[in-house]
């Protein structure tokens, strides 16, 4: 319990006080919109066009009138008389008779509308059109341009070329002149933030919560004067930052997915079967550091830190070849860029007929063609990034030119390619960020790639379950290299894998040589498969999909390549 | 703490016993397996064919043998000279000189090899066959006809046509006459579950520990004298479990994941883009019943129960159409076959045009479009499973035939068609699985089909944001009714979807009647993002994948439908 503070009002009190103010601010707000909303109801009686806009739920439009998405209009309906529903993005008044308003729908399909008044002169000299051509009032213009911003509206329109194109909009050919407009969904007068912020690069990926309310509405300015928000404040206004088109292209619609569906074609037509291991699971089974822990009727429970286990059981189960896409969980408390509490997971298990090169071989044809396969079909949403966060091309081996290193000739590389600090890196020894790296500028400039292998890594740097080099290899202080490797995209890791222990003899003593205890629960459970059956030799590999999307992209932070980023000081939205 | 009883040991204590001689069982086992290691290499020291079978990690072959799967094997390999790894499902001994074994591999391919000495007569008196003739001696019968079924083997064999089919393989009209066979990975002498067991329908699905290692074994037998094992058999033994035939059928390989394939590629066709939403959230959003809770770094985190506000937030964010497949989690203490505490949801969310029965014919369309395409893309696989858990067809409407009922007809007929029990249901009373069971029966023989759909569901039995039918129609005692509607499978509900609340007015009001606090965390984000923007009309439905196969195939529990089924008392394997 915290006591309220003698020297003042406590943090608690003031968070109140600010509670309390913001309340009453949207209450003042609501009943100022009633009025409103009043006020042009009264308006609208007398209007000779007032059945053709306003507010309502089920509009309804002309009977010839063709129901079109944005992306599906064409120079063929030119013309012709459609209705269109779509977020309304900016709108300006031309004059008294003529309103400009810019659609939006489908990530960033866009198109102007226009609509200019039909019934000529005001007040008591005013003077309907013609039969037969739309009744529209100024008071409807007025109402279409002051629609706010991000409401979903719903027109009636022809269409038709304007006098020259629109450069501002996507379909620059074409353009909309309305007849009727209604809004569906209004957005309110004051966007938490507006597109155009939603549109700059986040200005900082911090997870801290600004001190005081006022601290969240002194965002950095990027430049052109339009402010940047931080990511909590995109975080925050989670609506507004997925209708951003970079925000579109990266996560929500098609670069993430894309590399799903890429990882899934490759392996599906290389006779890999997808299966789904468990996220709750009855043992903190590699390890147990960062794992989270949950009540589970009476026992304990954990979530999976990757499914490593289920991936091998179902090799002994016959499966030959399998792949899974889900969700895995990591308890650690890394507040960076790089960090998230869940993400998904790509991997894939396989039977090993010769030797373990044969998974390498897999693993680097899956992510060369998750890497070919963006630039092909995701050339217009990469730029959309680029547009926003600016890189270099990825650089991508030719055909038959990968680059695959022993992690010692990498370490060597480093002690006299690399910088300086990095003299003495050993090769019995993991890598740090730093040294990865560092690595990955040495290995670009020397073999014009962002995509390499290291292989071979020290068993001193794997877990237990790694296959120690049949040769007996050593490195360093005499110790032992293992048929583990990890991958790398512009110098950072997005892939470990490698060759499994599949003798129930040899895994016991390398599960003792690791400290671990072979009768601890899980680590039991998972031994016992392997003398339950035989397991034929396997081996596979993990790749992190939010990893691939950030640094393929060069995206300033994992966060901003994942749905709903959780960190350890975020879950909402 | 549990205090030892002076009456006689307690359950702890003969737990510790029993693990005990286990323990010791095993490491007699293995002592008696090295020691039949070491003769076995002594007897082969002086074998002429010793080069051609034994135990090892690492075989050669000859170099014009071509590695091939069982499943790619055809008429044109006959008389070629082929390397297959395969499991040795069976084997038997005709003579000393001749033995015959069964391989499978690739789910249930199985062909049958024979293995025949060329060294003619024994001990002094024998002789090598002539040059170019494979060298197969009397040892190397034994060998192979003694080695563990459920071993993981290589032959090397010519592929012969057989003088009459043999019946008892899946590749008929081919068999192998071994040359060369070496174990890569050995099962142990007795198996925790033997195929025959893991092949016959599950004995029960009780999630009760058995109180004493006796009853273990004691498993009821099936027609035919094999013993069928309980559902806690078959997960002691995951990799047998997997590895019979039926179950590769239904989850670990075809059916279960056609039902994924055939659901994503129906909606992408449609326009529909797939999302995450995420497992770990921020708040108990639904209501907090049977949620799973986490510490979270100093919060308290849950476990997703649907990804319903965020399929609603991508909707805010502006992607029309989405869907997503991922786990969901319940915590509920129900020890039934039809519930586990994770499962997966296929998931679904649009923007409605004109009317939410643009949501019901989309999620018709996708359901019939999974069964159908389960009745013709896996109708191998439905039989595998038929026979070991018989079923009678599942009937589909015709097409324009579809059955949709609203809750009121579909009361009234359980009414007046059901059974006596049921002559007072009430219409603004949500079904007991017991009336949905028998409504089934219903519908089935009036209508002739096991799919159908239950609308307009009345409010009590709906969450807060379901929306409340236009027409203000109302069912018994004044209850309005929802767009909100519910699809079933052989009278067991597989899908919920509906209409939901966009504007966020409407939407509090619900919160509130439904005697929900809209500030409560989750509750109060989620309005929100309602307020934020406009938010077009939308609705969806979500679809328990588990639920799906399993009634589908009418499978006695939806636990066989899972890959790793967690139940309130089992998260192991």
């Amino acid at each position: 319990m915290e006591e309220d503070n003698a020297a003042g009002p406590s943090k608690k009190a003031l968070k109140k006080a600010e509670a309390k103010a913001k309340k009453e601010a949207l209450k003042a707000q609501r009943a100022a919109e009633r009025v409103a909303t009043q006020v042009s109801n009264i308006e609208l009686e007398d209007d000779p066009a007032k059945d053709n806009y306003g507010t309502v739920t089920n509009p309804t439009f002309s009977a010839d009138a063709e129901e079109v998405e944005l992306r599906d209009l064409d120079e063929s309906y030119d013309g012709k008389k459609v209705v269109i529903r779509a977020w309304l993005q900016n709108s300006r008044t031309q004059s008294a008779k003529m309103g400009f308003v810019e659609l939006r729908k489908g990530g960033n399909w866009t198109i102007q509308g226009l609509v200019l008044a039909t019934i000529t002169g005001t007040g008591a000299e005013s003077q309907l059109p013609a039969e037969g051509t739309p009744v529209i009032s100024r008071r409807m213009v007025k109402f279409i341009t002051s629609i706010n911003p991000e409401s979903f509206i719903a027109v009636e329109a022809q269409v038709k070329r304007p006098l020259e194109p629109v450069k501002s909009c996507r379909i620059s050919t074409l353009e909309l002149h309305i007849t009727k407009a209604f809004v569906l969904a209004a957005a309110p007068p004051v966007l938490g933030m507006t597109m155009a912020a939603s549109s700059q690069p986040v200005a900082n990926f911090s997870d801290e919560e600004p001190k005081a309310e006022e601290e969240v509405k002194k965002e950095p300015e990027a430049e052109g004067g339009i402010p940047a928000a931080s990511m909590l404040t995109h975080l925050d206004n989670i609506a507004m930052h997925k209708r951003a088109p970079v925000q579109q292209a990266i996560a929500t619609q098609d670069i993430r997915i894309e590399v799903k569906r890429l990882f899934r074609s490759y392996l599906e037509e290389r006779r890999f079967k997808e299966f789904e291991p468990p996220c709750l699971i009855g043992a903190a089974s590699e390890g147990g550091a960062n794992v989270f822990r949950l009540a589970y009727f009476g026992q304990e429970a954990f979530l999976a830190q990757s499914p490593q286990f289920y991936k091998q059981f179902e090799i002994a189960g016959g499966r030959e070849r399998v792949f899974s896409i889900g969700p895995v969980f990591r308890a650690e408390n890394s507040n960076t860029p790089r960090h998230m509490t869940e993400f998904t997971g790509l991997d894939l298990e396989m039977e090993i007929k010769h030797s373990y090169t044969e998974v390498i071989s897999v693993l680097e044809g899956v992510l060369l063609h998750i890497l070919r396969g963006l630039r092909e079909r995701c050339a217009d949403e990469i730029q959309v990034v680029r547009s926003v966060y600016p890189s270099e091309d990825f650089l991508l081996p030719e055909p038959g030119k990968e680059v695959r290193l022993n992690f010692a000739e990498a370490q060597k590389l480093l002690r006299e390619e690399g910088p300086e600090e990095f003299r003495n890196v050993r090769d019995d020894e993991d890598m740090s960020t730093a040294q990865e790296k560092a690595l990955g500028a040495v290995v670009r400039a020397k073999y014009n790639t962002d995509f390499y292998v290291l292989d071979k890594f020290p068993e001193t740097a794997r877990p237990f379950y790694a296959k120690v080099d049949d040769a007996g290899t050593t490195v360093g202080d005499n110790v032992r290299v293992t048929n583990a490797f990890d991958f790398f995209l512009r110098g950072q890791e997005v892939l470990s894998g490698g060759q499994r222990i599949n003798d129930p003899k040899e895994l016991e003593e390398r599960i003792r040589a690791k400290g671990v205890d072979p009768n601890s629960e899980g680590i039991k459970e998972y031994l016992t498969t392997f003398r339950q059956v035989g397991v034929p030799p396997h081996g596979g590999g993990g790749i992190g999909l939010d990893r691939v999307v950030a640094w393929f992209l060069a995206l300033p932070s994992v966060h901003l390549a994942a749905f709903y980023p959780r960190t350890p000081k975020r879950l909402l939205p």
